[in-house]
């Protein structure tokens, strides 16, 4: 038995609780109102908070699901410094490129620093130090600490802070299978930690950038008011975010031409809503124009040639800007054209602008949808006039390219062909990602394989926000009274509510019994011993969110029976009083 | 039962074991070069280091007994940010008045921020906001949390690093009294605490600065290298370090004069100990001369006038900085006199100074010592001339003041009364601290009393170096071989050595079942598979440290038994294989 295990004696009178009624007018989604007025946040400047008591009970329970099972998963923790040294950031040219998000400092002897927002550079230089052979690989590193991000404009409360707790771990691996087999024992890793959240959550492909392949994860939690769009398949297992979600190219052909091309005044609408509403006609019979610009470096990186690309999406639909970032001739970075680069080449401003009849050359770059229109509307490159029964091959020649450039709709065909798409919205708290030798490269981080030759590492990252983590939690579970946490991460799991406490010696004696049995059994109880009228205390509780209440009072005591309330139930169960703590211990589910 | 409380397979094979055979040439300290050797911590900038594997396994043993004696004594727990705010360091005028180890920084929109090297001034405006009446308090709130102190000079390793992490706690009371209730609950959580950690430690009286009372004790680690002079008691349990110890007035009365004061030549011997030897006379009969200068403000911060002092201190005692800046006239700050102050107050330059015949006044400090010595020999105030058989009263008026300004010896009386005093050498790991109401009346941090008056906060602050414990602990606990750390915060309790776990299955199969067995039981086990050689083996688990070892080979199988070597034992004890176990069991202190 170590010394030390016994449970702390928890009581409302010794505690701090501080709840409020108002939470602050610029906390603006309910998370962050809600943790203000459970006290378990507080601000101290923009961006940055205490983790109050309560709230860290919450952040301490992340942490231990985490490193139980990354230490399952067989990741080793160790942790770096926040405090690093630039040159290691300018190994990788991380410390020029980033922009001032990265907080750089200088110590007294004017040395730069930075305040980690990740720690790739640190653990592949102690990668390149520490792990020599191939004979040590396998390694995965992890670390569970603060990261501070200057954002510009931090906001939501623990959803975008600039101080927050990270867990990031790093995988070394010999060969890109292995990397990959480590990323796989990561990703499971993260449904084991999700599930244990009691969360309602999804593990979506994400676009991994310039690697390629679909070694990259997002885990979002599901929440009507997440900021990034999850698509999925409600008939297959296939999801993705919205930026990697594929459009399939549209089953049938082109239908032939049935409409001469007509210009058509439309005087003063500039969209294409307000033109197919104009006209009559449904907004997917219209073409949207987006013009793009690429610009040639010359050899003392002046711009030596700019070329301008045309985008053509259906009117209801949105471009996709990473897909849009990986066509040939957009990879190496794009930008909007000017309104001069416009008129320079279209003759007419934004708003009316086509593929017919440009008055310079431009590349065309057709969504698959529109390549497959026939008797479509687009601007006609002159101002308050479009064009409608636009063929292609008869009016304008087919499009340079066709590709896959806009954001998919809710009803699109599911890109495994396993029924049609649907959207829903997620808050990202986590991230598996193949990394490839990118670091391992930069940084020059090699060990001796079996041949005895140095090969770069080939690494992965993998991230929790532990800190967004209980605010996603809460974006899924509440209502109007208050925060509904799930078992495993709720600051208290169970609370003994005495209705005058303060007064009655039965109810005080009952419910010091109760939680004695409960603490006792290694339940994490809380016993209010405030004395407060059970309105307040009630409302306290169902504010704070903790699942599982027992209400002890003289009437209920007279019959031999307190009351159990879950979070979400209406209304009190009665139970005896010597089968409370077994009645309420079957109920939990940690 | 909870999930993910089963223990985590721990293998030398897959865990990250990195062991040095030289530590770098900058490592000063034994506890800096075997952290470095065993692998525990890795250099990243100068004073901050990377938290090894096997090094944060010990800081996390640390944080735990801290965090759970924190808690069983009523402290709660909270995480208050790293980055903080200039403004609330500009209440207590710390932003100003600390010097460049408070690491300043801009943000991206030029707000000025620090990084926190302790947090007094946020936990007092949460006390100031939360904290509204007398009924919430006592209140304590502690966190373990990253430090950072941009020391000019850092070194030692984890000894005296840039960032560090650091549990601090601050309490709030209603009164003095209640604060000193706080107080001794502190002081009785540091001595459960750090007899957990199984450390040799004295708590000793320490000085409370301005506040006075004896509300200040340090705790420190016995060590040979420490860098604090610990004063003690053998035979009753007065302990103090050396700049609060007292030291009594003599106990006899002055002697009568029986030499005639004589200016003798000393050519050249400008320290006590070489007019000691010059003249043939014990150290104990020179009077030693040190000049101070204070200063009076005009109203426009110029200084208006100087004082000069005139300190006598026995030739062989030392002085004590704090004690002297206690004395009336030099509580607001003193400063050593220059040499032209001191040509001008005494006609000749330093060596060869003295009390008698100064050339404009002075205000002479004696010693107690000093001030019942009879025929004493000091500076003539002449260059290469002492005075012998100097003598209060006939020679030169009384001092002007009698006071203990000097450290204690060995050998002087026990301020209680009850021994000689005795001195070792210890590291400070940790303090408790009375503040009274110097932060919360700099931050106007009040409470509604019974009364319904504003009273400010009764604080007190309550800090253990959590990074700094594991070095102090290597300087108390090691050998020519390497680290010995207690079972508590050793960073695996129990290892287990197979000879040939490679080659043979017999060794194999029994050194896997007596992890097993262990692992089951909870205690701390790592198995070494990594089929080294046995003197590579034991040579880094030597190093490293881990107290319990058991050793499993061909030879003793064959007579049904094991090895078991505690790391300070000389040689290993045969354990039957089957109670191998539970005979380690009965070992363990945790």
């Amino acid at each position: 038995m170590q010394r030390g295990s016994e449970p702390v004696d928890m009581r409302a009178s010794r505690y701090h609780i501080a709840t409020l009624k108002e939470a602050p007018a610029d906390a603006e989604v309910v998370s962050h109102r809600l943790m203000l007025r459970a006290g378990m946040i507080k601000k101290l400047s923009a961006g940055i908070y205490t983790y109050m008591p309560m709230g860290l009970r919450v952040i301490r329970k992340v942490e231990r699901i985490v490193r139980e099972e990354m230490d399952r998963a067989g990741a080793i923790e160790l942790t770096m410094p926040i405090v690093q040294p630039a040159e290691l950031w300018q190994e990788t040219g991380r410390f020029a490129k980033m922009g001032p998000e990265l907080l750089r400092i200088k110590d007294r002897h004017e040395r730069d620093f930075v305040i980690q927002p990740t720690s790739e550079e640190v653990v592949t230089d102690i990668a390149r130090q520490e792990l020599k052979s191939y004979k040590q690989l396998p390694k995965n590193f992890y670390q569970i600490q603060t990261k501070f991000r200057d954002e510009r404009r931090p906001r939501f409360g623990l959803m975008r802070g600039r101080e927050f707790i990270m867990k990031d771990a790093y995988s070394f691996d010999r060969d890109a299978e292995g990397a990959k087999r480590s990323y796989q024992i990561m990703a499971q890793a993260y449904r084991r930690i999700f599930d244990r959240f009691g969360l309602r959550y999804r593990a979506v492909a994400a676009d991994s950038g310039a690697i390629g392949g679909d070694l990259s994860e997002e885990f979002q939690v599901i929440a009507a008011t997440g900021e990034d769009a999850i698509v999925y398949c409600p008939t297959s297992d296939y999801a993705a975010n919205l930026e990697k979600a594929e459009a399939l190219p549209p089953a049938g052909p082109r239908p032939a031409p049935a409409q001469p091309m007509v210009k058509t005044p439309t005087p003063g609408r500039s969209t294409c809503a307000q033109v197919a509403e104009l006209l009559g006609v449904p907004l997917a019979r219209t073409v949207k124009s987006i013009v793009l610009a690429t610009d040639e470096l010359g050899e003392r990186d002046e711009i030596a040639a700019t070329r301008i690309w045309l985008l053509l999406l259906r009117g209801d639909h949105d471009m996709n800007e990473v897909k849009v970032g990986k066509l040939p001739g957009l990879e190496r970075g794009w930008r909007f054209a000017t309104e001069a680069e416009i008129v320079e080449h279209f003759g007419c401003r934004p708003g009316y602008l086509g593929p017919v009849g440009t008055r310079k050359a431009v590349t065309v770059v057709a969504d698959r949808e529109v390549a497959v229109m026939a008797d479509w509307i687009c601007g006609a490159n002159e101002a308050d006039f479009h064009l409608t029964g636009v063929n292609w091959g008869r009016d304008l020649p087919e499009p340079d390219l066709v590709a896959d450039i806009r954001n998919v709709v809710a009803g699109d065909p599911s890109p495994d062909g396993k029924g049609v798409l649907a959207i829903e919205r997620g808050i990202e708290v986590g991230h598996v990602f193949y990394l490839g030798t990118k670091y391992s490269r930069a940084m020059n981080a090699t060990f001796l394989d079996e041949d005895g030759k140095p090969k770069p590492f080939e690494m992965g990252c993998y991230g929790i926000g532990i800190t967004r983590l209980p605010a996603a939690a809460i974006e899924q579970n509440h209502d109007e009274r208050g925060i509904i946490w799930p078992d495993a991460i709720a600051p208290f799991t169970v609370v003994i509510c005495p209705i005058g406490y303060d007064r009655s010696e039965a109810v005080r004696d009952a419910a010091e019994r109760l939680y004695a049995e409960l603490l006792g059994a290694g339940v994490d109880v809380i016993l209010d011993d405030r004395g407060e009228r059970p309105g307040v205390m009630f409302a306290d509780w169902e504010l704070i969110g903790v699942p599982h209440r027992l209400t002890v009072g003289d009437k209920g005591l007279k019959e031999g029976v307190v009351e159990y309330q879950h979070r979400r139930d209406g209304a009190p169960t009665p139970v005896p009083l010597a089968e409370a703590a077994s009645w309420v211990r079957a109920r939990l589910q940690v």
